[in-house]
């Protein structure tokens, strides 16, 4: 973990937190939930990336009225505050990079109330994703959204990076399913949208500007979310080809057909090699690349469906399927899916792991296109993702040598100008935090960087909202 | 339709189109595009509800090039510009309270691609809503979003009001359909958030701001469209109830068994007397109330839920059950339903319509309330709209006299009091306009409120986009 250079150089524009403030701060929460130790700070100094930087201290509010006045407090003196859940994200949008509070969310955890009628969760932020469903599930209900994290991460970080995973090609990203949010404004006024939030316009652009967001416009501090019913039952099949061509017509195959699958996930032939010596889940190993396919729903449909799939592969040249006839084996195939990102750390002992997306009609030019420019950089690209949505983590693997760590920096610039060629965009569904700034910076110049340079501006005058993120 | 009184009041605030500027705007556009006769500013004069306004100008723009000199320009005199579609809004939002610039969209109405693989359609605004749908229909696609307008209004008119409709209870309003946007700023700069749009922050913040924003903030000149598989099949029943109680136990029924209709429109006795005196549809004159009921899908499964529902809609007390068992009388049932709106003006001369949802656990609550609200004030009330989703369409029928009209506006003010006790909203698919400016700002108060006029200010300094729209 590398320490952010930002967050020595920039600091100087904001108010250290000195004993006064620490003070003041324990007076709003009393002295339990302010925390100064350097084991707390370090604890709260990094995510999921390779950039660390150390808060001042550690905050864990219990209400959305002491949000409120921390963040007041914050504005008074001008101490940058950034918003902390289970900080499993990618890019850097819980990194204090500019010292100041971090206010962890982990005391607010509490499913408020389930309205199985209103198919309705509501609930504090700090929830973990996977206990929102075991809780919704008693009641046949389902929240979709499912980052690899989602054993450990929370609800109100997937609405702050509006995170994606596997399902939500059927089902949506974690936006679809903010239907209202109850935030502390960076002014320290309490707002909540109630359950109806996206119906009425008001709402609506509200909620659209927070979900995302990574904590730079608001606190999120309740969320009303849409719950649909569970599927009744699962089909699962991994299908492997010798080429990257054939699984392309495979795709394509299939969104020609009229069928929408709940899964289509994409693993080529490193990360095959690397999850299976990582675990060994029976997967083909000499195969060019794996499709990871599920339909879902009631009994009979989701037969239908999947034996129509079965046919689409086996006719545009699969060259091995499995079909996964036991809870056990769907269980180890996802398993070792959602073990890709630890797994091909034996690759190399350096990655740059990036996260772009392209129209599906435009997979194959992308993934062959990656493989060019790994040559021409003489590095390794392993790649795996949702193909469903044309979403791919392309992950650039190396030594760790100056030289070769140049060249990998080089290769993801060529890749982002490729995904900008191909109409696609440099983030997929891991947000932009700190380490995409750059690359979002191509993708949306002009008006619509400045606009939203100027709404921030709106929102947050001092700019104490998570500084440094998203925009360079 | 009355004139709108603001469109005198106020238009000091801006200046008046002016030969000098009927010469820019014509060196522009070409003089066969620039309309000042009185019959085309009077056909750019009103929507679909009572108040109407004129602009000084109609601008039949045909690129976003062109509509990015008209802002300019507008910008540079001060001049109000009201973006104009088909015009079937029921709030306002395209009458142009402030005269100035009407700029329609009728010259941009081109499907520019259908691209199937990666489910997409890209269009410019004034592609009407069935006509995008009967283009992808030939690739077994579909945009469901269908308003009561979808034969007459564009899917740029509905994107810029987030229009609902009947289907949007399984299929999610316009919003969710939204994956990219073109627009022109108000200071004249064209942003294109590519087809990925919503993918990454930048645009899906951008995205957000701008669906629903009643031409408040940009002009949609092109929108990328997410399109779903047609489904294969249709199941349509016609279910009657002597009381709203059974009525209100059959939704809960529904929606604890874990089914997703397509379909659950809700009609009152009284709209069902006109609709049935207007077309004679044969629908039960004596029920209390109807409930139509549809499910989607493929052929099994939608005969499946179709049967569950059945079940559920005889065990908690339907009186009558009519099954659709031709495309004819589905077509009937359906022409009915979309007749209301029309029907009902047989009822009463004067209709105060409006447009509130509530949570669908509160539905029974809120239309018992209505019906007391309106004894109170001896006034007349049809109800009709989707209860799936909670969203009422309250309709106050009156005589033309003024002390009964003042009555009706009294009711509707309780009518909504009552909405925001039960969680509701003021708006649930018509925009807010002119004629909900009032209920929103009891819906949206302090931060909320002021927030958005802020963010307002930021995209459009000079106040010519759409002025007077959304906000008091």
């Amino acid at each position: 973990v590398k320490a952010f250079i930002e967050s020595t150089l920039d600091r100087a524009a904001y108010q250290p937190v000195n004993p006064k403030i620490l003070a003041e701060l324990r007076q709003i929460l009393g002295p339990d939930l302010v925390h100064t130790a350097p084991e707390v700070l370090v604890c709260h100094s990094y995510d999921s990336q390779d950039y660390s930087a150390m808060p001042e201290v550690v905050l864990e509010p219990t209400s959305a009225q002491q949000v409120s006045e921390i963040v007041k407090l914050a504005n008074r003196y001008k101490i940058p505050i950034t918003p902390f859940a289970a900080s499993t994200g990618r890019t850097g949008g819980s990194v204090p990079i500019f010292g100041g509070i971090v206010l962890s969310t982990r005391r607010m955890n509490r499913i408020l109330k389930v309205e199985v009628e209103n198919r309705l969760a509501i609930i504090q932020p700090h929830v973990i994703n996977d206990h929102l469903n075991q809780e919704v599930a008693k009641y046949g209900l389902y929240f979709p959204p499912d980052p690899s994290s989602k054993g450990v991460s929370t609800v109100g970080g997937n609405i702050a990076e509006c995170a994606g995973g596997p399902h939500c090609l059927k089902y949506g990203v974690t936006r679809d399913y903010v239907q209202g949010l109850e935030v502390v404004l960076p002014n320290g006024e309490i707002v909540d949208t109630g359950p109806f939030g996206t119906r009425n316009y008001s709402g609506s652009a509200l909620i659209g500007l927070v979900t995302g967001c990574e904590g730079t416009l608001a606190v999120i501090t309740k969320a009303y979310i849409k719950l649909i019913p569970l599927p009744k039952v699962y089909r699962t099949m991994l299908v492997g080809f010798d080429n990257l061509t054939a699984m392309a017509r495979t795709l394509t195959g299939v969104f020609y057909s009229g069928i929408l699958p709940a899964v289509m996930e994409f693993i080529d032939n490193a990360a095959i090699r690397c999850v299976e010596a990582y675990m060994h889940a029976g997967l083909p190993v000499e195969a060019e690349s794996l499709l990871l396919i599920e339909t879902d729903g009631d009994a009979i449909s989701t037969e239908i469906e999947f034996n129509q799939i079965l046919d689409i592969c086996k006719n545009n040249g699969a060259t091995s399927i499995q079909i996964a006839e036991t809870k056990e084996r769907r269980d180890q195939l996802w398993l070792a899916r959602r073990s890709l990102n630890a797994a091909i750390m034996r690759y190399k002992p350096v990655k740059i792991a990036e996260d772009i997306a392209v129209p599906r009609g435009a997979l194959l030019k992308m993934l062959e296109g990656t493989k060019k420019i790994a040559e021409r950089y003489r590095v390794h690209v392993v790649n795996y993702g949702h193909a469903g949505d044309g979403n791919i983590h392309v992950n650039i693997m190396l030594e760790n040598d100056p030289d070769e760590i140049k060249r990998g920096e080089e290769a993801i610039d060529e890749i982002f100008r490729l995904t900008l060629q191909l109409n696609g965009t440099c983030s997929g569904e891991h947000g932009i935090g700190i380490t995409k700034r750059k690359y979002c910076s191509w993708e949306f110049q002009g008006a619509s960087y400045t606009i939203q340079l100027a709404m921030r501006d709106t929102f947050d005058s001092n700019h104490i909202m998570n500084p440094g993120k998203i925009f360079e």
